[in-house]
């Protein structure tokens, strides 16, 4: 029996202004030659209409050598097929295997998409990662996953593959719509709920500043908000992921809101985005820990109220069909190697693993939420 | 910046008569339920006719619960389209993401695409290997590369990642036809020629014995010598992939015979396979070594001649196209991250490193050998 070790190295950094002509971020990973850097960078098409001219402007006052190749993304097209076509432009453009990094400029879609890439080609190419969205700011975008959806399964085929650098500049965000704000506080109060408490506390009290500033920091008190809930919920991730970033350990609490929502993202395509998915699936689990006195009458009030705060949905139709969650539940056992492994919250902060989540329990919590909980059920609007 | 390491174990057993109905290794890695296995098999449709019912025969004493997926495997079919079948029937079947490893029976197209698969699979499913080829016993089924073809380049995409468990059983090679034994032979003589002088001895004595007995003793001495010339491939292979199991280090003495052959093989497919194309660049950077003085004139023409004492081409039409050597140079150069990283035999049994073959010298490399080695030439009967 051989036992050995892949040796990995990655780096984070909160950069404000990224693409400031002084700036040199984008270019500290992978080489440069005669000081000029050859990049193959695939962009967000929204981004790119968005914030395009002025990261060319940048590319080419650093005399970078560059093809930048622009893609429509949306989870619709998180497929291989999409990835495939990336990998033929890459072709077209020829990059060095060890140094001369793909970087992508996106969401967590295209983040995802592209990081297989890099795992994929040549057996894998380092890639540097600037995410545009919020979600991608606080979770897509500082974890090691990458993945796309394939057979109609969230995710089914993917890598661990941490890029060789992440620049996180929130600046972005200002041209991202509410709704995806939205989206991206999702992540975030799952990280709330599961392990910090004054995490939820500001989002209680400044979700809607949040969604109007869009982390901006247009008002004073706004940007102390921003800044504080970024952090904590960037460092919060990075404490679940770093010592499990392959997931030896199945029993991850940042897994909480993904056990069923998989599968209801995946029927609702395109109604439901990612975070809005899992936002339902918190609001299902938060009744069933209610149930089993994990969770106070009072608790439970708050966490729904907050989600209404952050105008997420608690609720979907299809939580109507209870063979649905049952089976999604079958599926997370299967990825879960063989039990349930259901984070669930403990009141406000904390989290409990359990295995026996019976359907009768689950068909209660459905009734329940649907009595209790319902916001946005069925418009998505 | 973060460093970190992921940690793998992966084993190789030499075993004969693995199917044997008291052995139990194929069930080592992965676990057992009421001592029943629950597993997906991937076989080639080749080895399924010869050998599946002897197998089927194992399983069911065994009392495992098993779907065996047939797939007609060879260079042709290397891609992510047949990725993508066993993934769909792996999905339909269901397994658990940690403890029931999927197990491949077949050569080294097969072992390359399942061993994707599992790297892939819910990011990551154990996998077992059975070879049924030479080039799968003695080269695909010791590392720890995964590959399919791509946009007509070999192994475009692919990974590092080690089976769990690879059962080495030499009673495959019964069924084999001559021209893949001699295929297998090539990779053989290709750690001859880097580092091991006795095993070329050995194919220079032994070839046409190891061809006509294939592998099996089916004489004494034939016997004696398919052991040491399976143990030496074997552990001269391992010595040199082991302490660099994912290419950290660029310059590989095994990367002997893949520099021009990658694309002469994708090239002249189906015509050539893997193991000839290999030979055809070996006799190639033969020549290139003797006009260096590194090879002197009398073991440039031992080496031919234990190609053709293996039935192996040493020539090739594509290698008149000297623009097609240029782009295989090219395209390795970028593999190899910007330089040329090139094996070339020192004598028998040794290698150095140069990073400066020109376009002349290849033209003289194939001048060279058109008129001293061609073997086989055009034919590839
Ligand atoms: N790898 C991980 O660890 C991880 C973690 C969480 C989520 N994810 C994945 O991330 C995906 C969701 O990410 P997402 O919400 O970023 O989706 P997304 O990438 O689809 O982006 C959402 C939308 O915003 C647009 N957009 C992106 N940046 C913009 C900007 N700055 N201004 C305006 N529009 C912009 C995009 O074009 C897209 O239409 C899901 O597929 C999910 O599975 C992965
Ligand atoms: N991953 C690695 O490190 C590595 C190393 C060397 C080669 N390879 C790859 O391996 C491939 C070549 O492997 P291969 O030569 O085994 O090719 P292969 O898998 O195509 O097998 C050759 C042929 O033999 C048949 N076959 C297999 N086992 C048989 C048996 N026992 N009896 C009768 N017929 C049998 C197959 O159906 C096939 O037609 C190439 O794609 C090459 O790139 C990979
Ligand atoms: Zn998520
Ligand atoms: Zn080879």
């Amino acid at each position: 029996m051989v036992r050995t070790a892949k040796p990995v190295s990655y780096e984070i950094r909160i950069r404000d202004d990224l693409f400031g002509l002084d700036r040199t971020d984008l270019f500290d990973a992978g080489a440069t030659t005669d000081g000029r850097a050859r990049r193959f960078i695939v962009i967000d098409a929204d981004v790119d209409l968005l914030h395009g001219e002025r990261i060319r402007k940048y590319l080419d006052h650093h005399h970078a050598e560059y093809e930048i190749y622009v893609v429509p993304a949306n989870e619709t097209v998180k497929d291989f097929d999409t990835a495939a076509r990336i990998v033929r432009k890459i072709d077209e453009f020829g990059i060095d295997r060890r140094r001369e990094p793909v970087i992508v400029i996106g969401g967590g879609v295209l983040m995802d998409i592209v990081g297989l890439v890099g795992s994929l080609y040549r057996r894998g190419t380092p890639f540097v990662r600037v995410p545009t969205t919020l979600i991608g700011l606080v979770d897509a975008g500082v974890g090691a996953k990458t993945g796309v959806n394939f057979n109609g399964h969230k995710n089914r085929l993917g890598t661990y593959f941490p890029a060789d650098l992440t620049l996180l500049d929130r600046a972005f965000l200002a041209t991202l719509d509410r709704r995806h704000i939205g989206n991206g506080l999702a992540e975030i109060l799952k990280i709330a709920l599961i392990k910090d408490a004054r995490l939820f506390d500001l989002l209680e009290q400044y979700g809607p500043v949040l969604l109007d500033e869009k982390f901006q920091g247009l008002t004073e008190r706004g940007n102390l908000v921003a800044q504080e809930v970024l952090r904590r919920a960037i460092h919060g991730m990075l404490e679940e992921l770093q010592p499990n970033l392959w997931e030896a350990k199945l029993e991850r609490t940042v897994d909480y809101g993904h056990t069923f929502s998989p599968t209801v993202e995946m029927r609702a395509l395109p109604e439901l985005l990612h975070g809005e998915a899992v936002c339902v699936d918190m609001a299902l689990t938060t009744m069933i820990g209610w149930r089993r006195g994990l969770v106070s009458a009072d608790d439970r009030d708050r966490v729904l109220a907050v989600m209404r705060g952050l105008e997420l949905p608690s609720w979907d139709p299809l939580l109507a069909q209870p063979a649905l969650l049952t089976a999604a539940l079958e599926d997370t056992v299967r990825h879960r190697n063989g039990q349930q492994r259901l984070p669930l919250p403990h009141g406000i902060g904390d989290a409990v693993f359990v295995n026996d989540v019976t359907a009768e329990e689950l068909l209660l919590a459905v009734k329940d939420l649907s009595e209790l909980g319902s916001t946005r059920s069925g418009a998505h609007v």
